[in-house]
């Protein structure tokens, strides 16, 4: 085992989010040998109450309450910013300035333009940043990108992908609020498009390359939802479902849809690519196995295969247990942290950094245009 | 049993379809008690040789080579056109002119303006009419109808199909002449959009109501291809790969795709219904079985439930074998010949007529027109 | 296609079987290009009534309403015994004397005793002779067995099968009777060991070799039932439910498992093969999938396969529809004619024959045997 | 949260084992509000360079080279005993007999004599006490034992489980030392009943009661491989496959199975349980799914349902993530040390106890007596 140094972090949230990077965090070095040893040296939220709480079940040395207050603090090396999307911007900003490592929840930003702000702050200060689009980490999602990227696939003709829930489709669910920004276009920036149709987008690009132009279209089903805050019914702001059609710049032809309308779906984030000599296949619901096609296998014995991502020769699962055995979608997180840690000691990002999570909210935004506008839109 | 009486038929065609279809006649009274019984009296096609085998194996009483002069026989009651879709129109003009019955392969015609004149063509002759848009009658699908229309889902959020298959990615496939017209644009009028996409839309239509507006995209992956007919290497006219997004009537949002392209899929038409209070799926290369999710089930024990459709009370399946045991994909022909007959013993139109296909078509203009202009295209 | 000659079929039953089997004789030469045309020449029953709408429905030439009549017709070339299985061996061995060609539905016989009288009288008549083990010809199934049988699943370490239904879960269900001889003992032999472990035994020699030693345990759930014809309640004779351990020549372990009170599973009949290289698994309920697992996959890509068999160079599919459209469970029974056919057409024998489906109610003896004694049988 | 009192553990091992407690210890916490909070005192073992590696990895804050001296350290409050099963014995009876609670790995012991001197040891020491028997704790299984326990399932007929491996399928492999004492019969007592189908047994005893009689056979199929420690080739002591036929005293027919040469398999343990109302199957390679049929489901929609157990309200999931999202294997172990530690707080046992497993050491050494003797076992 490698000597350790400590990387204090600086928590700002208290949240779904905040409790799976805390978990990854405390979790690493017990499975990834790295020279960083995360440190929980303090966590910021407004609510005393709940912000004991947490720190106290989590192990956070400290607390605070103003998130400028966690920033100028010196004994903190990185911020992780797991508050709603409107907060993003002016929390990595102030982050930037201070020299702090930036971990930040994604969508990076309710915007493209909030978005552009922050890398170049991030670029301009020198600092090492990511944004946690975890998915990337599933270890049968970072198979599939290693596949097309040795060519396996050949030319690529397709890519589709989801992502469906159902946990919105009762008209008493209010919007607004703890748990519940989500719903608040203020807070959130959109609907389904930056919170779930940016997780698709995040992974196409990655796997497949720039998307060049989009159109769409988007739908808010419940058009009033009681608003926490104010009590009062109030328009509802956001995409609850989107579905747009895309061209990449490899040629290959994309559909994508996210909705929090599908009866059925709690969480069901799927992909599949069909290229000219094989595809690939996933969902977030078995995010344990990764289905494979192989035109090159004989012709009567061919078949998708059901690929059960736990053996050691695949990506991340030499740190686990043994084949046969699951992991699950927290540990997604952990080797976020352990690849982050593991090119911090290095002075390097490991990604996706701020600017490849503007290429996802540029995308978002260039649907969201073309929902509103019903014209296709190209990407620059 | 009813006492019968015979349903001259006059097939156009010895493709894969009159395949289909002459096992449908040939089987149908076995299996359903009818009033009428298709007897197979001529079989029409222009090679000879092809023509005298296809109607020895299938038991055709006689054969002609010119189609005119088979709707001109007095002894044939219902002419079946199997014939590649530009011969559609020209052949159902003069059927219906001859006050034949028509049962007509899909699509309809090559586009709205020929599909509208077969209309009323069939509409004024009075004669009986179908189009043979199979899949309405495979069971499991039945059953989504019915369920739908039974109003178990309630409002209906979201309808996705696709209709994927692989088998023109390779550049030497040519394109035209026997068993490759579908290639070819004169002869099909479209690529996936009128052979494949449009079983979607059927299905679609029939379950969930009119589609309002539509916007796509399509793609010709490979550029040019070797024409059998003229052995030279021509431009592909036809669209490889086409999907659109679309409204319906009653307010769902739809995505659709088609391609040839998807490696691994020999012939996956699949859709899913997610509804206010449950959700439906379906797919093609499992055709037995339908997947149902009911919110009602209670918490702890919920999930998609995996209809094995095979039972005496579920459509159609009293009439096969007993429960557990499948059918295939050819039992959906003589399901639509079983009710064509039982209607037509009535002087009825059992559906999908001309018009109700005509709808289709129309659809599958809107959708090309899209691709092409780049706008989204309103049905009125 | 060939010049064809006529098989004169006389048909003993009308029942489930008989409609199966009747199906069969008429589609085959639609399909297959046989020397032979099997000619539905009369069935035979003892209810006028019944049997005048079977011979209607399947278009039979003539009636019989005593097998010893059909079987002394001169016009007649091979006997169909569809009746319960106490008739088998007489009628086989009256058939056999009469020089007929026997196709005999499984199983052979009540017991391996009956079972050997019958061989020895089709072997010394010289008659051809099969028994319906209908699930040898499922594509899949009979893809299953070249597999093994050109070696690729190397050493069998294991086999494993079982055949699970639930119909007989209600004690008001009665025994004995039309539809529900197969709960009474003197009619059926035996339950579920006779009628379904029977269809697994015979699968399992046929791709894996002999039995040699089997341990047993039956269960009769429902002590007594009403029975049909004496309308009493009466002890129930079969066995419901039977589980064995069994051992094969090549020294592969197995274990076979029936029963009629497996909630949720209609027709379930799965089997799976374990070997050094390779394994492979089926069931009924989706009977055009073959899974398939080689151990010679690249590891990081390894998978059981998921093989839809539908395409041409798969058994018997060149026959049928195109790559991706499925058959369903009847066509087992078309190609158990066209087989017997084909082979009948040299003077051969196609199997399974009386002397093959005898091995496997010697194996249903020992298991009822052991069941009784609780001790292992060994098979000589 | 609730005010933490610190339980002192010492574990004895640093094998794959003693890692998935370690992890369990040092994460409950965070998801569960427990009166007692693991505290990794000292971790005992023979590899001294090891063992420092291992401490420091995990955080135990000291070492001990001989376990006699780790029982008796006054700083530990309980023992987990993570070595060979030959050593469960000694030093369960040291540990009872110094006072401490014992955390024992599974199998209790090699065989059921050492097992009731164990259970005795602890009774007589009044000491808490447990055996890991993880996969109890599996959500999807514990809902299965819940879904048993109210009655949803009436009647139990039949009960079936196998658990399946592929890694031992080489000759190559050798026996005996780290890593490999699974396959010497010395430290294992018995190969895949001991080590496999005492999981099937565990849990089948815990949802359907006990088992009264069984009938086995073994085999060997590798009888020399090369140990480890000596360097020889020797004869193998151990069963590499075993399977029995059983009955349990609510009268249900079972029927259990277990190799390491099921290519294909990597730890495929599945159960399956009919009864009367309904029926439940479950996979470990899919552990975060439970199938359930209800035969009260209205006809035409019934079917297999598949339920992705990650709702808050079923079991132990509201301590996790949100629905839809996948937990793993090694959550099993969290919640094990949750029950325990809730139990212990109020000076209870959570179960499995060391009596609790004796009762499925017995049917393993019912299961090999009977393999030996060809005869059915009868347990007490």
């Amino acid at each position: 085992m490698r000597s350790q140094k400590d990387l204090n972090i600086g928590m700002i949230g208290y949240g779904f989010m905040a409790r799976a990077h805390s978990n990854a965090y405390r979790r690493v070095n017990n499975f990834f040998d790295l020279a960083y040893r995360p440190n929980l040296k303090a966590v910021c939220a407004r609510d005393e109450g709940k912000l004991k709480a947490f720190a106290d079940t989590w192990g956070y040395a400290s607390t605070e309450t103003d998130w400028r207050k966690l920033i100028a603090r010196d004994d903190i090396d990185a911020i992780d910013i797991c508050v709603p999307n409107d907060l993003h911007h002016p929390i990595a900003l102030a982050a930037a300035r201070a020299g702090k490592m930036i971990l930040c929840e994604k969508p990076l930003s309710r915007n493209a333009a909030e978005g552009l702000e922050m890398c170049e702050a991030v670029e301009k200060a020198g600092v090492l940043n990511t944004v946690w689009y975890n998915y990337r980490r599933v270890p049968a999602v970072t198979l599939a990108k290693n596949l097309v990227a040795e060519g396996r696939l050949g030319r690529i003709f397709h890519y589709r992908a989801n992502f469906l829930q159902d946990w919105t489709i009762s008209p008493d669910l209010p919007q607004g609020g703890t748990g519940l920004w989500r719903l608040d276009a203020a807070a959130a920036g959109s609907g389904v498009t930056g919170d779930l149709l940016a997780h698709c987008i995040d992974t196409a690009i990655w796997i497949n390359g720039p998307i060049t132009s989009v159109t769409a279209m988007t739908e808010t089903f419940i058009k009033e939802r009681k608003h926490t805050l104010t009590g009062q019914m109030q328009k509802v702001g956001i995409d609850d479902a989107c579905a747009f059609l895309a061209r990449f710049a490899n040629g290959a032809l994309a559909i994508f849809e996210s909705t929090r309308y599908a009866r059925g779906h709690k969480a069901l984030y799927t992909f599949e690519i069909n290229g000219e000599h094989a595809s690939i296949a996933w969902d977030l619901e078995n995010l344990h196995r990764l289905k494979y096609f192989d035109h090159a296998d004989e012709s009567i014995v061919r078949g998708w295969r059901d690929i059960h991502v736990s053996d050691g020769d695949q990506p991340y699962m030499d740190k686990w247990w043994v084949p046969g055995l699951q992991i699950g979608y927290e540990h997604s997180f952990v080797h976020q942290v352990a690849d982050f840690l593991e090119a911090a000691a290095k002075g390097e990002n490991a990604g996706p950094t701020f600017r490849d999570a503007l290429e996802t909210t540029r995308v978002c935004d260039a649907v969201l245009a073309s929902a509103a506008s019903g014209q296709w839109v190209t990407l620059g």
